[in-house]
């Protein structure tokens, strides 16, 4: 996968680029990530990117020529891939956003200032509009490395675990059930019994019911839209409280069974 | 105002903070930023800082004894500032979020491996936990730098225009206005001509409908939080058709004396 990336401060994106997974997956071939300087592109002596708005008030306004013509001179006119704006206007970006965008090829990332850019870059060249977040930054270079980071750990072989992308948290719908490890008792506070019991069956259904729970305290937004079987909702059911006499019984059955707690 | 970034990659942190506004900010002393190796406090030969999960699972977790070591032996036991844990568990970051923490003289923002870190970190170490979104990346590193972004621009004198942080998308709780610079005409398409005029009131009441018109229509979700004005209000009901008699009456008196639409 192939990401051109076209920003006033090349030197905010390319050290991320240089550690860790991102930089393996490059060296394997996996990621490509080249970073285009707009200033580059913009003509004078100065090379001027920006100017006061038309109409008054604070700030710069990152004008059209430069972009346009960095732009299209990678990627032709009209340009050969979608186009993103990274910007506090766009749809707001999540792991499903991420899922998609690894699905193709290439995608050129345009870091706008946040203060403001043209709006006949965003009519007329961009493609897609995507915000990390509701709140303000002062460009969109660390927004474009979210995104690349997001979407980089998805591209099959760049994580080490191949199932690592779909047990963290928002992978599964959920925030994720808690971690530990060595040592089992750290200044009196000892590790959960049921992870050092070696019975896969228990521990796994501990977890489920940890990430359940933890989503219904502190995100109980994300349940309305994760992918929740009926043991699943009859566990949110018994967790708030609310069991049905058949809950209940189902539960004595599976107790008498030896089977774990749901 | 302060703050101590506690990471297993330094590298991924420092050059954020060493171009535009950042540096520009720290050296005028209005924000300092150190970044602590938690490397450097994990004891043995090889500087152990993760290992396998009790219980099973692919990927590996952060232990307690070099975090716990690295932030009580910058910050104290009980550390004197909160203690921040960027995860994808946390409350979700906006830019009321970013009000409030610019409040603080000093924060802590400990940098997780989103893969896991031991519970007993989140437990008895971090005071507040933050999500910058819901999606996963590899690391807090990226979620620490825009937190220290949207936060240190808020800190007074950091931006040029003081005004510059309550214009934007989301700090007025509104998208905001669409901008242009020169030219004004660019391949055939024009500034639209109020921009122009140099009549400040139309230009601010045209800028507050575009606001509320793009709003409306991206996100109007963020409409139910906004504050609006009674004057904003019918601008909406007009926007979306929904104009009562009362509005067209109080519409047309404006026009007569000359007033610009809503």
């Amino acid at each position: 996968m192939r990401f051109d990336v076209f920003t006033l401060f090349p030197g905010l994106i390319q050290p991320y680029l240089e550690e860790s997974i991102l930089q393996r997956a490059r060296e394997n071939g996996l990621l490509e990530v080249q970073v285009h300087d707009i200033r580059a592109w913009a003509p004078g002596k100065h090379h001027v990117t920006d100017e006061p708005p038309y109409g008054g008030g604070g700030g710069m306004v990152m004008k059209c020529e430069p972009v346009f013509a960095a732009v299209e001179a990678v990627l032709g006119a009209p340009p050969a891939c979608p186009v993103i704006l990274l910007s506090p206007q766009g749809r707001v970006f999540n792991q499903q956003a991420a899922l998609e965008l690894v699905r193709q090829p290439r995608l050129a990332l345009l870091c706008g200032r946040y203060e403001g850019i043209d709006e006949r870059i965003r009519e007329h060249l961009v493609t897609d509009q995507i915000s990390i977040g509701d709140y303000v930054l002062t460009g969109g270079e660390l927004p474009a490395l979210v995104l690349i980071d997001a979407v980089a750990r998805l591209i099959p072989g760049v994580l080490g675990d191949p199932d690592g992308p779909f047990d963290d948290s928002h992978a599964t719908g959920l925030l994720e059930y808690p971690h530990y490890t060595r040592p089992a008792e750290f200044r009196g506070w000892a590790v959960p019994e049921v992870l050092l019991s070696g019975n896969h069956a228990q521990i796994a259904a501990w977890r489920r019911e940890q990430a359940l729970l933890r989503t219904l305290h502190r995100r109980p937004d994300l349940l309305e839209t994760a992918p929740l079987s009926e043991e699943d909702r009859r566990t949110l059911r018994r967790l708030k409280g609310e069991e049905t006499p058949e809950d209940l019984q189902k539960t004595r059955k599976r107790r008498r069974r030896g089977a774990p707690d749901a």
